[in-house]
């Protein structure tokens, strides 16, 4: 048996360090937004280094981005691994990057090593997983899923009026492949936690078991404006008072329903000055869960108590999305291997989105993560540490050669 | 005994209309603010009208405007009524304006008489009691009464930088007179309610007993800004959800100590996103008490409650007003006028602030009130009907006939 390959953890750290000057934002932070200026310079340098690497680099309709090896056996799928590397207006460093840079490291594990997976095996780049420029989040891997139509994910415009089509035209990323012509045997997706428990559980990798489902509700209270001195209390209806028994009702529901999280992370008032009794509130509600039955509990009851507590306020769900579970045998065979590495591993569910989310309707996923320092994300105080990342990579590199080995036998 | 004196309600009621044109704002709206092209255009139209009733028109350094009749009793000090044109930018017809032109109608009234006062008689435009453009509001009467600096107030500037001197002078209204030169015996105001207390009680008049005083808070709560997906609940520090619990405690404090009234009017998130645990939050709470003892109370209770609730929260007390108690005399005399007119009365407390406040620091003072529709105000829907402005304006004129009786004798 050959010495078990394992990734350059210092060429790695070095590529995160010097891709993050392409957009760099602020002191640390990236703004690097879907097939902007910066994303176009980055996919390029992406394309460059995979095909020095021995790739073949294609782009389907939507700009995702494939660069692939070939494999020795004939007519297996692709192994793919992946992520995105466009950012959040004020971003950091590794959400997504990571994904995408240690796929490069495997494929120069690879290269250096001479040797070849029995399958197809490619790195991708998810078009516009951040869905800061362009809404939704994750159109790229949306699309590659048939989650989105072509026709009208092109049609979408950011601020400025520009279509996606327009932009993908503009930097020269509207492939010729149809979104989804690639046929995956598995998907294995890389990212930071993005969230606090790995940090507190002292774990050194999360074995994702799949994501939260979601629910988004829209709160809108319409009160009385009235003067804050001349109006008594008595005839009153300050929708501010309503709102505040709502934002509570909410996190309530959270502790009632763990592992579940309900977060009110956005609140407008009219006319929001100091001495006038609000007269309408509109609040912006996010629900996730585990399960899709404590999720419909918690909607189902956050629902009741706000026609309670505040009787006049109109509510409407405005997203709906089911929890996701990854590929078993996947997360088995992550598992193993982190064994295998001493890396000790934490079975989680994510909270964020990813494109692997989208991914696992179609082909087997599954993903690892790695801690992010205070759980910060979509921030520039973003950081995990150079053995953090190494840790991931070459997990998910021992991962890909024992799929290979598996799924190909 | 000669007939007594009425005023023309037609005549105000078509003057409130025409100069509602001058700045006018939407439908039945107003945005003439202080100093700007259109306060100077209604100013030049109040000079210009109350000399062809026989006064002469003087302006202090603020810019107050008084137009004077003489008195037939030497070395009297003046009766004065009066009230403010500028408006809110998005204020009504009403506010501040009634009081004022229901001042020109009293002129108008002794002048086709041809009735003279045993004092001096002077219709006052303050400056700038809105305080829409240039803060603090009431500034002309404050400057008045002594309770601003003339010098400081002059220096304060508008959003573009433009200071209060410079706005005067550009609209020639930095008077000769030193703010306060005039020496009053008494001061009425009448205005239009801004609350519904009136239309509730189906009072036609009100009688008002004083100011409330009022605490200006902010309060500041940090928390953790945090993925709304991938923080635990018990991980979280949800700064809105600690925001909450201070906007229903200050709900809760008014309800405790009647006649007071508590409002958060201003809150504002950070980053204010839906899919993010809000990191901080900052609320701005008016309290209002007839009493300064109320007012005391209210405020060291919700003190010791926030820092109870949420003991990270920073609080700082930006203005404290103390009540005002009107002229006693006065009263008496608007309630005996009120009688005799058969004008049902109330005796009430002002929840707003009005120049009435800061002039009787100096000199005896008192106010009318006339019902506000719906209590609105502030608003281009703020509505007072003909016969309500001509009721507050005859009891107005006949409160100062008597007033000239009664204290020049």
């Amino acid at each position: 048996m050959p010495s078990p390959l394992s990734l350059d953890g210092d060429r790695l750290w070095s590529n995160i360090l010097s891709t993050a000057r392409i957009g760099a934002h602020g002191k640390t932070g990236m703004n690097r937004l879907a097939l902007s200026a910066s994303d176009a310079e980055v996919r390029e340098w992406f394309a460059s280094e995979c095909r020095a690497l021995g790739c073949t680099v294609e782009v389907d309709d939507i700009g995702n981005m494939f660069s692939v090896l070939p494999g020795s056996k004939p007519g297996l799928a692709t192994i793919a691994v992946g992520s995105h590397l466009d950012t959040q207006p004020a971003g950091g460093r590794f959400d997504g990057i990571l994904g995408v840079l240690a796929g490069v490291e495997i494929l120069r594990a690879l290269h250096v090593s001479g040797q070849m997976l029995r399958h197809p095996f490619a790195v991708v780049n998810w078009t516009n997983e951040e869905g800061s420029r362009f809404s939704p989040a994750m159109m790229g891997s949306g699309v590659f899923c048939g989650v989105h139509d072509i026709g009208s994910i092109h049609a979408l415009s950011d601020k400025e009026g520009l279509t996606v089509g327009e932009a993908l035209d503009k930097i020269g990323y509207r492939g010729e492949h149809i979104a989804g012509y690639l046929p995956m045997a598995a998907y294995l997706e890389l990212h930071i936690e993005q969230g606090p428990v790995l940090e507190a559980d002292g774990s050194k990798v999360g074995i994702v078991s799949g994501v939260q489902g979601l629910r988004w509700l829209d709160v809108r209270i319409r009160g009385t404006e009235a003067h804050a001195g001349a109006f008594p209390m008595t005839l009153r209806e300050d929708a501010l008072v309503s709102a505040a028994k709502v934002v509570l009702a909410t996190e309530a529901i959270a502790h009632k329903y763990p592992p579940g999280v309900a977060t009110v992370g956005s609140i407008h008032v009219a006319p929001n000055s100091r001495n006038v009794v609000p007269g309408e509130v509109r609040l912006e509600i996010d629900l996730r869960h585990t399960e899709e039955s404590g999720l419909a509990a918690m909607e189902a009851e956050l629902v009741a108590d706000i026609a309670r507590l505040v009787p006049q306020a109109e509510l409407s769900v405005v997203w709906r999305k089911s929890p996701v579970l990854f590929n078993a045998t996947l997360r088995e065979t992550i598992q193993e291997e982190a064994e295998g590495l001493g890396l000790s591993a934490l079975h989680m569910v994510s909270g964020a989105g990813h494109d692997a989310a989208h991914v696992a309707v179609k082909v087997p996923t599954a993903m690892i993560f790695i801690p992010s320092r205070e759980g910060l994300s979509h921030n520039e105080r973003e950081y995990s540490s150079p053995q953090q990342c190494a840790d991931g990579a070459n997990l998910l590199l021992r991962s890909v050669l024992r799929i290979d080995e598996i799924l190909g036998s």
